[in-house]
């Protein structure tokens, strides 16, 4: 397998950083230059051995870079491959960490026209509400997904090397196309997501809202852990996923229309049918995902 | 602290088995009789050491009982109530494991008007997508909570028997009305029931579903754990506490609405700003609930 000389992580946070220890721990890179606005957690980074050396300046960063992970909110990366476009070396591979891929396949466009060749665009499925350096672990992609979603222009060995290093990292890689990436997780990921952060404002704004927390247990604490999430990442990925985002919205706020209209009919029969439908999908799906199908 | 000679659960699932075992544990009572529909279950129960003795009738078991707890989902108080009713030693206690008290209240009211001073109606807090007597364990309630909600013709001393013997379960015991109790649990456990039922039959009933579910995560698996609970129980819950839920139903329905509407309009200030105050009520519920506060 190809190795990395010089890897720059643009955004040292829980993905960033845990792929640099993935890349370091596999033997696949000589060094890690790490870039953020923070040099609190720049320099949290170099203490945890997460990266080897720092700088706040992409463009000064990526001289000599073998591959350039862009792992900052998708809101940030427009800026990003504008600054790096005129230094990148000619062969660097370009690669990202959004959750959302077909904003990020137009950004590339956009501001890395002459370098689409080397561009990468993928998603780790590695999702966590710890965020910043220290988060960075060990292990984190091991048996997760990573789904791929090349350009047009992307040379299928730039791809493939981007692939094999997220596969030494232990993760499982996938590809497919931008727009059905998108559809596929505005459904399982961001719009939960969002039903999450609805519903605790929705209780935080309530009149009773601290006995309402006191009584809150597990149930409550596992609807809303992805409630805790980074606000400005989940706001970028709102606005880069609209459309899709969008259409799931509707089709759940009809769900809840429906539902609403049962609870007030008092119609017990269309509840518990409609519960055991959900019910048996849900059993089905976490058995495959216990066997890690 | 006062024992119990003969315990009878009727009902003998998560709750009602936990409760038998701990009283067990407990050295707190004689002899524990399991009443339920399903002999399958009931054999269970006695192969496990939940219960000594099993009937599925529950007049039949009732006889010389000291405490009798009622365990089944509260669609079928009523018939429960009805039967033992007749039977009943005179200063038995009966309480109940439903997750609303002003539909117990009412159902004991209505079926038990000659035994009132010896109800206690309660609700332990110690959810989970298990059920039968497969489900019991040594532990469940240990810093859990239970709430009492006793009835006006309550006697003190039979309420503070009940909480006695949870306190023995490991339980902490809290004391409320019922119409408090159920605004509450409706906001902090009912309504999110409710959504992640809708939420994953609306996934499970998309075009590209079989896609979804293979890369959805771990997000998707905390958010949805709720929807693999008991369909029949959800049901009668969604009707017993229905204007409770109602409102909450409409105050979420309205959240949802602003929030799609900014989606829509590509606000991200509000969208971030909405992001952040959810998620600071959330860490700061989870600090407050991880030290058991």
């Amino acid at each position: 397998m190809r190795s990395i000389g010089k890897l720059v992580i643009i955004g040292v946070g829980l993905i960033g950083g845990s792929f640099a220890l993935a890349m370091k721990r596999a033997g696949l890179v000589g060094q890690v230059v790490g870039v953020g606005r923070s040099l609190d957690n720049l320099n949290r980074a170099i203490e945890l051995g997460v990266i080897d050396a720092a700088s706040q300046d992409p463009a000064q960063a990526v001289a000599g870079a073998d591959l350039v992970m862009v792992a900052t909110p998708v809101g940030q990366m427009g800026r990003v491959f504008d600054a790096i476009a005129p230094v990148l070396p000619a062969a660097a591979i370009v690669t990202d960490a959004g959750s959302t891929k077909g904003d990020v396949a137009q950004l590339m466009r956009a501001h890395l026209p002459e370098h689409l060749a080397y561009c990468v665009p993928a998603h780790p499925i590695a999702g966590s509400d710890r965020s910043g350096a220290a988060a960075a672990q060990y292990g984190l992609f091991e048996q997760r997904r990573v789904v791929l979603t090349p350009l047009e222009a992307t040379l299928p060995e730039a791809a493939e090397a981007v692939g094999q290093w997220w596969q030494a990292s232990g993760a499982r890689v996938f590809s497919m196309r931008a727009d059905e990436h998108d559809a596929v997780f505005a459904s399982v990921s961001h719009l939960p997501h969002l039903l999450a952060f609805a519903y605790v404002e929705m209780v935080a704004n309530k009149t009773d809202a601290a006995r309402c927390f006191d009584f809150a247990a597990t149930g409550f604490k596992d609807f809303t852990r992805i409630a805790g999430s980074h606000p400005e990442m989940w706001r970028d990925i709102s606005l880069a996923n609209r459309d899709a985002l969008l259409a799931d919205l509707r089709a759940y706020q009809a769900g809840l229309a429906q539902l609403t209209q049962w609870v007030e009919a008092g119609d017990g029969a269309a509840l518990e049918q409609m519960f055991q439908h959900a019910r048996e999908a849900r059993v089905q799906w976490a058995q495959r995902f216990a066997q890690g199908v």
